[in-house]
């Protein structure tokens, strides 16, 4: 097969060395960016790509701009594509379908959920004979660093965050992972292959950005830890729900023994049960390997990982199936002020000038507009889903 | 597509409801024990299949005998087989992929292995694009039931199993379980996929029919715990290593974390790092999803989960890859006399007329050969490699 690739950086140059240890691939031309064409086999030209003779076109650019030109470019010239840019195919998954669907040529993109864990092609295969009762967990590395490093070494986020960075888990700019939007667009991929619903807007995210040391003195004394899930299902009425939020999960969950960058990625099929797959969620060569993988599937002869049916959708937050216990914290003067707006259950204990209380069980969506109405006057808080299993 | 299922017993039957349930496929006939026909649907004669419009058949019988008479005469006939069945593929899969290959046929058996866990077919993915340097895990339900039991409950070995023959995990004969050889199958088939060999003799296994209450005590102690484990893998020579044993993990090891009935497959590529699957090893839902991910596969149009190259080998378990450091439980008058031929790193403890001790690094077989060899005189022992991850 011929391939060329699009991008030249962590991931890009990954997939450029595999291929090129890999019997049975030609790699025709890799596009750098401007500047940084230093060897032979580089072009800064996109125009090269598109001209060339290759089959099939590995798009590792990251970004929407220019990445979806480009790789719409290439399906319309009847190459096909394979993408790990998980904000592209949130963005425009559809749309590259559709164009890939009408050109006859392959879409996948399973590197771009989960790293080198196979998690969006095995929902693929098993959501045509299974019915997918929910899907989600850990799937990103740099908020799972940090939550890991503070609660097994007692780092502060700060602290924590630049040792990620340090690690090179974390971007340098790492706004999307810490604020949970990384793992939401995870989820979108996982929705759009699972539910053929891509849920873009009326979801709920809530990140990392809140968590302090205080919450893990207080979740250690229960027995606790806290992880960064996101989490997408039918409810009853049939629609789709999806969030992203923090759980405070037991010692012996499964989502409390995923440790440093790991991520976990589950589903419950209706006749297969809970399956859960851990692997490296990121970095050169487990992205990489998921590319590969696909590159694979390609030369089978699989074409799409999205049926003609995905649309965009609207998550159903409010359901029964998405009442939670919360584990909060909330700065003292606001928990006595607004004390009545809040449905409390117990109160665990006073701490450093906050108070942490388990609520009832409300819906996702309920609690986190209770949080937004707090915060909108000044509350200082934390909030948690309180796993049971 | 038009399949005909042989069996209707706990997985077969599974099988018969999901394929009815789902749109496009219309089943042909069910082959069910004499004397066992209580439904039109059904047939006692293998012929009726044979002769039937069917393009694919379903064999969830169990056994070797007749089971790879009546695969291997579909597959002359044109019929692509699916597979279940473990003890088939590990003593008949080569004949059976090259009788399927002959004809052009399908041969797939993810069931066969780690019941709804896809690891077959992701090693079959993984290993064309990287490199898998080991594959194994916890691949039966029934001994990981007892020892989780034993742990957990402090049950005895006699009332975990009886518990688990009540709650169907278990077979009325439980020998292939507790003795390893269903797991040691198992890693028969892992080998097959990942490698191109079939590991058939000159392998160590050991079971869990001499783990006691007094072992999980002992366990506990040095904060760890019990799990019976299959492995293969590549050693440097390049030659195979393949063994079934117990392992002393430490309790927040990926196979602590392993309860009840559930399966942990696992295997680590030169690329994508370790890749953990968890999930229902069996139980009739789970293997019959894993069926119907197959039949999916053979729609798709693939062919085979084995090479060509596929080949009878012996694994080489006397390799440096080997060398583990093994936790021993002996009888305290074989210990003091033997101590010359036991290489001792550190006594633990002595208890209830025990010695249990640490080992320094030997190779798989020489334990195997020393625990044989102890047994031999009459010892009481119990051997576990020590996990140091």
């Amino acid at each position: 097969m011929k391939v060329s690739i699009l991008g030249h950086g962590i991931v890009g140059k990954g997939v450029w060395e595999m291929l090129r240890s890999n019997q049975g691939y030609e790699i025709r031309n890799v596009l750098v960016k401007k500047g940084e064409k230093t060897a032979s086999f580089m072009t800064e030209s996109f125009e090269t790509v598109l001209e060339d003779d290759s089959d099939l076109v590995i798009e590792c650019m990251g970004g929407i701009d220019p990445a979806f030109e480009f790789t719409s470019k290439c399906l319309e010239a009847g190459k096909s594509i394979i993408s790990s840019n998980k904000a592209l195919v949130a963005a425009h998954g559809i749309d590259l379908m559709n164009i890939a669907r009408r050109n006859g040529k392959a879409f996948l993109f399973s590197a771009a959920c989960g790293g080198a864990i196979p998690i969006l092609q095995n929902l693929c295969l098993a959501r045509r004979t299974d019915e997918i009762l929910w899907a989600g967990g850990i799937l990103n590395g740099t908020t799972n660093y940090i939550l890991d490093s503070m609660d097994r070494r007692g780092m502060s986020f700060e602290d924590a965050l630049a040792e990620a960075k340090a690690l090179g888990y974390a971007e340098f700019d790492p706004t999307a992972d810490i604020s949970g939007l990384d793992t939401l667009r995870k989820i979108m991929l996982i929705s759009m292959v699972a539910y053929d619903v891509l849920p873009n807007s009326d979801y709920n995210i809530e990140g990392i950005q809140n968590v302090s040391a205080l919450d893990f003195e207080v979740a250690k004394e229960l027995g606790c830890t806290i992880r960064l899930v996101g989490k997408c299902g039918l409810a009853e009425s049939g629609r789709l729900y999806a969030y992203v939020q923090p759980v405070l999960c037991d010692m012996d969950s499964a989502y409390s023994g995923i440790r440093s960058n790991i991520n976990l990625a589950r589903y419950e099929g209706k006749n297969s049960g809970l399956m859960s797959f851990m692997g490296q969620g990121a970095g050169r060569y487990p992205t990489a390997s998921a590319i590969l993988r696909d590159v694979t599937s390609v030369a089978d002869g699989q074409k799409q990982m999205l049926t003609e049916k995905c649309l965009v959708g609207f998550p159903y937050n409010n359901s029964k199936e998405c009442e939670r216990n919360y584990f909060i914290r909330l700065d003292a003067s606001t928990f006595a002020s607004q004390i009545g707006s809040i449905p409390v259950k117990k109160v665990i204990c006073e701490k450093g000038g906050s108070v942490f209380a388990i609520t009832e069980a409300v819906t996702v969506k309920a609690m986190h507009d209770l949080a937004a109405e707090l915060r909108r006057h000044g509350a200082k808080l934390f909030f948690a889903e309180k796993k049971e299993d």
